[in-house]
Formats: C-alpha cells, structure tokens, sequence
C-alpha cells in the first residue's frame, strides 16, 4: 500500500499531536452533492449504489474533489448486515429503508444467524479495497457498521420509528429474544469490522443513531454492552498502525463515561453536549469527534465560521479532537456551506495546536 | 374553592413529606381511552375539543375516573397561544399541527404581537375554571403551555419537522428575528400561564418539547433563557398556597443544573437520565418529576411494576419525587397497562417515604 500523506485523522483519533484539527462529514458522500445524485441516477437505485464496488468507490471520492477533507469514509448503508441474514432489505420511495421478512416472533428470532460475511458482504469489503487505491494515500479510509441494538431497531420494528415500540416491547417484555437478536449482531458486526480492516479500512465507526432512544439502564443492557463485545473483538491494527475505533450513540451525551469505558479510542458527539464538557468528563480516556448542529449549514459562512470558532474554543488547546457534524449532513445543505466549514476549521484550528 | 382532599402532588413538587409518590401521566387524557375517542367524536375534531370547555372539562376528568391518579391536568393544545396571535393553526388529517400563516420572513415578524390572553384564550382559562369546579377539590389541576421556544419551532417551520432547519436557519443566521419572536413568546405564555393560575391552575409545567434538539450554547440563549424569563414572571402564590412551577425540556438531561437555577420548583425529566443521578446533580434544588420510558408500557405488568420498582429506588428515599412518565403516553397504550403503573407506583412508593 502507498504510505499515508495525510494521516492527521489517525493521529488525532489517538491523541497524537496534529498541526491543525481534522475534519470529515458524517454522510459526506450524498445527496446534497449533485455528483453523488448523477451517479445515483446511473446507478439506477440507493442500494444498487451500495452494492456495487465501481459506484461505491466512485461516490466515495467525490466530497474529497470539491473539499480537502482529511478522511474518506466508506460509502455504503448501515443495514447491509441484516440484508445478509436475509431479511430482504428494500427502500420504498421517499420513505426510507424497509426489510421484507421483520423479526418480530420467537421463530423469526431462531430461524436467525450470523451471515458468512465473506460471500454475502464481499461487495462491501471489494468497495473498501477498491476505495483504498483511488484513494492512493492521500488520505485514511474510514470503515463503519451499524450498532448491534441500531441494527435490531430496523430488523424487529421493519423500517424507521418515530418510537421504537415493538422492538422495546420485545425488549422490555422479551429479554431473551432480544438478547439473542443483539448477540447475533455483535458477532456479526464484530466479522464485518474485521473484514473491513482486513480490506484495508484504517478506522472504524460504529453508529449508535437509536442507543438514546433508550432509558439509562436499557442503554446499557441493550446497547452499550454489545458494542463493548464488538469493540473487545475488533482486529485493532494493520500495516503496523493502530486502528482507531470510534463509538457514535446519537443522544448518548449523559453516557459518555461509559462509552470511554468500553476500550474505544474515540467517541462520536452529537451537538447537545458542549465538547469542553465532555472533554472534561473522558478527560484522556478517548478523543472526541464533533460536534456542529448540521442545520448550522443553513446559515451563511460568517455564522459557520463563528460556531466553528466556538467549538474549537470550547475543545480548548492539544491534540484529540477530530471536527465534524454531530449528525449526517442534510440533503438540503449548499454544498459551498460545506466548503466554508472546512475551510473554516482548517484556518482557525492551527492556533489551538503545537506549543501551548 | 373545596379544601383539597389529596394534595400529595403539590407537597411533592415542593419537596415536602407525602405519603407516597404522587402519580400522573403526561397526555394522560388522550386517544388511548376508547371515552376520550367516543367524546372527540362528538366534538367533530381535536381542536372543537380544546375549544369547548364542556368537552375539555369531560376529557380532562375521564382518566381520574379510570385510574387514582394524584393530578388532573388541562385538556388543550400547546399551540394555542401562537393561534391566538393569528397564525390558523389547523390539524391535516393523520399529519399533526400546522399554521396557515407560519412566520418566516422579516415582515412575518414585524407584524407578530402578544395577544389579549382574557379575549382570545377565554375558552381555556373557562376551562380552567369548569374543571376545578367539577374536580371538587379531590386533586390538584395543573395548566401547561408551550415553551416560548417550541412554540417559535412550531411557528417558523408552519408545522412539526424532523431536524428543524427552518427555524434554525432563522435562529443561526437571523438572531435577531428570532430574538423578537421568542420576546414575543415569552410574555404571551407568561400571561396565559398567569390566567389559568388566576382561573384556578394549582401548578403549571412549560413543555419545551423542542429544546433538546438545539446545541448546548444555543439551547441556553434560544430556549432556557427565555423559559426563565416566563419563570420570574409567574404569580406563584394561589390561595394562599404557592403554585409550583416545572420545566421539562425532553432531551434536557444535560442541562439539569442550568435549568434548575431558573427558580422553577421542578424539573419534568425524560427517560434518558437515571433519576438518581438527576438527584444527586440538581441537590435539593427542585424535586424531579419522571421519569418512566412510555414504550415500556407496551410490555406486560410485571415488566412495568419492575421498572416502577427501578426507579423508585433509584431516586431513593425521602421527598421531591412526581411520578411519570418521561414523555406522553402513546396513543396505543392499553389503558389496563396504566392503571397497572398507577398501583404499582401506589404500592411500591411508600417504603421510600415516612422515617429513614
């Protein structure tokens, strides 16, 4: 593999010290950026997209030739793995993704099982290899699956929730099923990530978008616990650097301790949590990832600037912070506001780096 | 007035010794009671409902009569006080509260002004009124509105929405609109919150259903700053007996200390957060009011007389606890899974009270 000529993200994920802070978009490969929708329109649907590694690639590149972002990140969906098990994933028009066969009962629980990830999601891992040399070292490669308990919110509920019902009702009223659903996922996360690695992702992520939808104590039976099992099993290195594992739970700002407690490198922060505070709460344990509102993208460049400028601040001096969104970028964002923002956190940054 | 024959909720809300934990349920008058359909049905629509005192009166009564429940509270809509100003609010069927004339633009703005709360909200502070009459004293009523800010989401996006960028985009690029908006927002909901205390509310709660989805810097000047404008301008003293004053900002958990030193007595919390560690950060400050995840009634007794269980501990012995849930029930929730909390939190509460 070609040496890495960027490699400020990896450093900043494991505290090193960086000349400026790094940033990445979460969801920087889509569809605010009219590239990704001609491709998507010559791909024929999202999830052909997904599924094939020329388009994949082809995709995940493009943020990085309009912005010098200092991470690519695998493109690709959250819910490849339970398409594996065969739930038979599909995307209804405007109304985002769906599974054919839910788990909802006893027999759809024992009928499930960890999918051989190197025949079922070897489109994934040819993507991670094909991206790897586009890429040709300018910059790391970032992997990711969906959390075990984020995976089982799709597979029992068969689509989006605004409450979650049936899978917590399982959960609440079935523990045993719902343990058995998670501990599948965690196994089957935990081959994915490895795969991936063994591909040549140079970090990983996991994301935790519905881990806040639980109760304190739930979080950390049903959510928290079996990322700790992913993160204990994760091949942690490769071409002879550490790769950094990230844990993202969307509302998880109460939690953070016990995130850092799993053995992650870094947590992902959405924007409801001041980073200063969390950074005084993990104090050394991890590196912090945050934490711009996206709708923040809204507004003009001189008020992107200012809110950039705040976050920095409030991160304060030294190594550890990566920049980004608390949350996917919005399809509706001006791509030139995406612009400014990077351009924002790569002039301002320097000054809270080097000698104090 | 009737002398109050169960006043366990207020001495809760003010940190004094009660017998057990005082219970009530957020949108406890709502479409799980088959009688709260039957009258909605009679009434030809959710807001002919708000608007008659006489069917406000019958909902607001119907859950006391199916479960014992330590407080009535207010059948209306949280936004009212921005239809008062003239907005239209108006419910399209199956898709939740919309205005004919939301307030996007500068002269929107201009034209925006605190309305004649005794005029225009006549039919809710008649409510008011009626329902106390017809409570006869057996327990408390407390009144509601919207938080300034919550109001101004609904205002600005003419609707709900998933990530608020419309009003955002306003907050981040035009503070100064915004600013005039929420002024505006905090005197109406100051004045209707002190009309339905002098037509007889015993407690008021500002739901700021919204304020959790702003960064932490934002959520101080956008939302809480505001919120305790309304808070020192509240009468808080009825009948000789003083009127307490809960805040709850769902997703607020990170906030606690910030909102507690408003000056309200109580803090509403959602799910998120142990109670006990809201406990130990808020002191003796504000007693807290929750905090039960409302999709775990959709598992059976037992599961929910542990969570009861659970949390009664959690909080642990001594005064300032309000049971409830940590956002409003659902509208699928068997009513039987109700009354089972309702006793749970009857039978369990008491060992957390009288001598340590």
């Amino acid at each position: 593999m070609t040496p890495l000529a960027n490699d400020t993200l990896l450093r900043a994920f494991l505290r090193q010290s960086t000349p400026y802070t790094p940033i990445w978009l979460m969801r920087q490969a889509g569809r605010y950026l009219p590239e990704y929708n001609a491709t998507r329109r010559r791909a024929g649907s999202f999830l052909a997209l997904c599924k094939n590694p020329d388009f994949a690639t082809e995709v995940t590149l493009q943020p990085l030739e309009r912005f010098p972002l200092d991470a690519a990140i695998l493109f690709s969906d959250i819910l490849t793995v339970p398409d594996a098990m065969g739930l038979g994933l599909y995307f209804a028009e405007g109304e985002g993704p769906k599974f054919e066969r839910p788990v909802r009962d006893e027999a759809a629980v024992a009928r499930l099982d960890v999918p051989d990830v190197g025949a079922q999601l070897r489109y994934v891992t040819d993507a991670v290899t094909q991206i790897r040399r586009a890429l040709g070292g300018r910059v790391p490669l970032i992997g990711f699956s969906g959390s075990p308990w984020t995976l089982a919110c799709y597979m029992v509920e068969g689509g989006g929730s605004d409450d979650h019902r049936t899978v917590k009702a399982m959960a609440y009223g079935r523990p045993d099923l719902m343990h058995r659903i998670l501990e599948i996922n965690a196994r089957a996360v935990t081959d994915y990530l490895n795969a991936q690695i063994a591909a040549g992702a140079q970090a990983v992520m996991l994301f935790d978008t519905w881990g806040g939808s639980l109760s304190a104590a739930a979080y950390r039976t049903y959510s928290l616990d079996y990322m700790a099992q992913v993160v204990r099993g994760l091949v942690r290195e490769a071409d002879g650097r550490r790769v950094p594992v990230v844990l993202f739970t969307k509302g998880g700002g109460l939690w953070l301790e016990a995130m850092a407690a799993t053995g992650c490198d870094a947590l992902g922060l959405d924007w409801t949590i001041d980073i200063g505070e969390a950074r005084r709460r993990v104090g050394n344990q991890v590196a912090l990832q945050g934490n711009l509102d996206p709708t923040m993208l809204f507004a003009g460049p001189e008020a992107i600037r200012a809110e950039v400028g705040r976050i920095l601040a409030a991160y304060g001096h030294g190594a550890g912070h990566v920049f980004n969104l608390g949350h996917g970028i919005s399809q509706f964002t001006p791509p030139e506001h995406a612009g400014a923002l990077v351009a924002a956190v790569h002039e301002l940054s320097p000054a809270y780096h080097g000698e104090a």
